[in-house]
């Protein structure tokens, strides 16, 4: 593993892999990740989340050799000292909540900080981005929103639509997060933002994750790391290289009733897409982070830029937000 | 209020009124309690409860003036000395486990401190002193004693039958309580626990809270507090002053349906004694404390001894239990 990687806080903006398994987190570990943005829960409603909620507590619990929890930023800086791999709980979406808004509070207090408002069909709170229309933020999603401002919860707008995705960026009144998606300019998918929204993003303070999944970044089946630090290079150019991160969007071991889950309501043309998407070369697994911090220096970015790509664009967030 | 109740921590063991309403929150502070184990779920199955403690976080948040949370002895410390009361979560039945083990991690990770093994029938774990025959603890249950013990959490037997409760005391690795009940033999009731059972608690370092509702303290529909005085004194004759604290089970401004359930399957007849009680003479409610305190000082205790039964004891076995 390069020094810099090794000296440097990594955070994998988002990750859906299955880290109810061990050897989920002992590829994230061996990336040298510092934290990840663990992706818990996205569709399920409350008692689903619970049960949930309650097994990666028991994962934090029986693995504390390789992961601890993150609620704050100084956990963050303890898990780099740990040599352990910090566990964000995260929400792909906001129907953990139902209609209950005091329900953010209760995840706030069971470790969750960052809520993603839709996954890609409209739910209580706005409308994804497979959804038929997107009529943007509901009454009750401005609620959320509000309340998550309040209580300190990072608002993700990675899978919400168009306009979901513009009004959660201008409802909140402290930056936001698109955790995983790239620039819809350079590879039109409706999971990608268009270059205005990026953008706006960045001057509210916000920043983006580049996510390495083939559809969303090569537009095909195929990709490679090459692919993805050109999308990271784009975003850079665009945003600033204040306003970058990565979140690749590992998928690795889900379960079938996540995956099942996951792909949920898709077309038959999407789906066959999805099913033949290969590993990104040289970045297939977590355990391929370094290769991603080498690239970036190979590519003529100093030191205290990779590094803020790498996890510190990303940290400097958490802690603008959780700090409420 | 008296100088020796102002001084010493003051510790309500069981209190189930709606603490969803700040005017009980209000008489709980009046009466000068430190810390109170506050029934948030009984019978209620994991999403009511989820819920109900979901409503019990706003409440500490929205009533920061009043009360704070406890989730360890110096919280209760901290509470004192900020003449605040202290909130313990506790639960009065396991219903809220269901058949999941792993909840009880997630319960703690909320601020559950203290919970009751069954209410008053059958349930997954044992079995409740209004149920026809009572057959112990269920293999269940006694994995849910090992959990409990595993994460630091309160066993309470005080609604289990009497060989639950036995087997509660002895399946147990650390001392136990029972929050709310008194002795049989000065009072034959369901409720109330047989002289060698109390014995055997003390010997195991548990601590018996005294009940101040009628039907289970004079064994008619009213009482008084030299009634109340009374047992408390037969209790510490029994058991030593180590082992007896206060467990009064207010129920004041509960809602309909929290009144429906804890009234759930009695027979007529007790249905009919119950609705008859009166409040207790001299110690109606949370507000009135103090005479307590002041009938113990009357009665010839020393203020060690009086200290111990009003909530030193209670501190010294939550702070055995909660340091896991």
């Amino acid at each position: 593993m390069n020094s810099l990687h090794q000296q440097s806080l990594i955070v994998d903006g988002l990750n859906a892999s299955n880290f109810f398994k061990r050897s989920v987190l002992e590829r994230v570990h061996q990336g040298g990740v510092t934290a990840v943005n663990a992706t818990i829960a996205a569709w399920d409603h409350t008692h689903e989340t619970i049960l949930r909620l309650c097994q990666a507590l028991h994962v934090l619990e029986h693995n504390a050799d390789l992961v601890m929890p993150v609620r704050s930023v100084k956990d963050i800086h303890q898990a780099k000292a740990a040599n352990r791999v910090g566990m964000i709980f995260g929400f792909q979406g906001a129907e953990p909540v139902e209609d209950k808004l005091e329900l953010l509070l209760l995840y706030r207090q069971l470790g969750v900080r960052i809520i993603q408002l839709t996954y890609n069909f409209q739910n209580h709170v706005g409308y994804g981005c497979q959804e038929k229309e997107d009529r943007g933020l509901t009454p009750f999603g401005r609620e959320v929103v509000k309340e998550m401002n309040r209580l300190g919860l990072l608002i993700d707008l990675s899978h919400c639509g168009a306009r979901t995705t513009l009004e959660g960026i201008e409802a909140s009144q402290t930056p936001v997060a698109i955790t995983h998606a790239n620039s819809l300019s350079r590879c039109p998918h409706p999971r990608n933002k268009s270059d205005e929204t990026l953008k706006l993003l960045a001057e509210r303070g916000g920043v983006v994750g580049a996510v390495s999944v083939p559809p969303f970044l090569s537009c095909s089946t195929r990709a490679t790391l090459d692919n993805y630090l050109d999308m990271i290079e784009y975003l850079i150019d665009l945003m600033g290289i204040d306003h970058v991160g990565v979140g690749p969007d590992f998928m690795e071991e889900m379960s079938p009733e996540s995956s099942a889950g996951a792909l949920k309501g898709l077309s038959p043309e999407i789906l066959a897409q999805y099913a033949a998407v290969e590993p990104v070369q040289g970045f297939e697994s977590a355990r391929n982070f370094p290769n991603l911090t080498e690239g970036l220096v190979k590519r003529g970015y100093k030191s205290d830029e990779v590094q803020k790509v790498m996890g510190g664009n990303w940290v400097r967030l958490y802690g603008q937000i959780w700090q409420n």
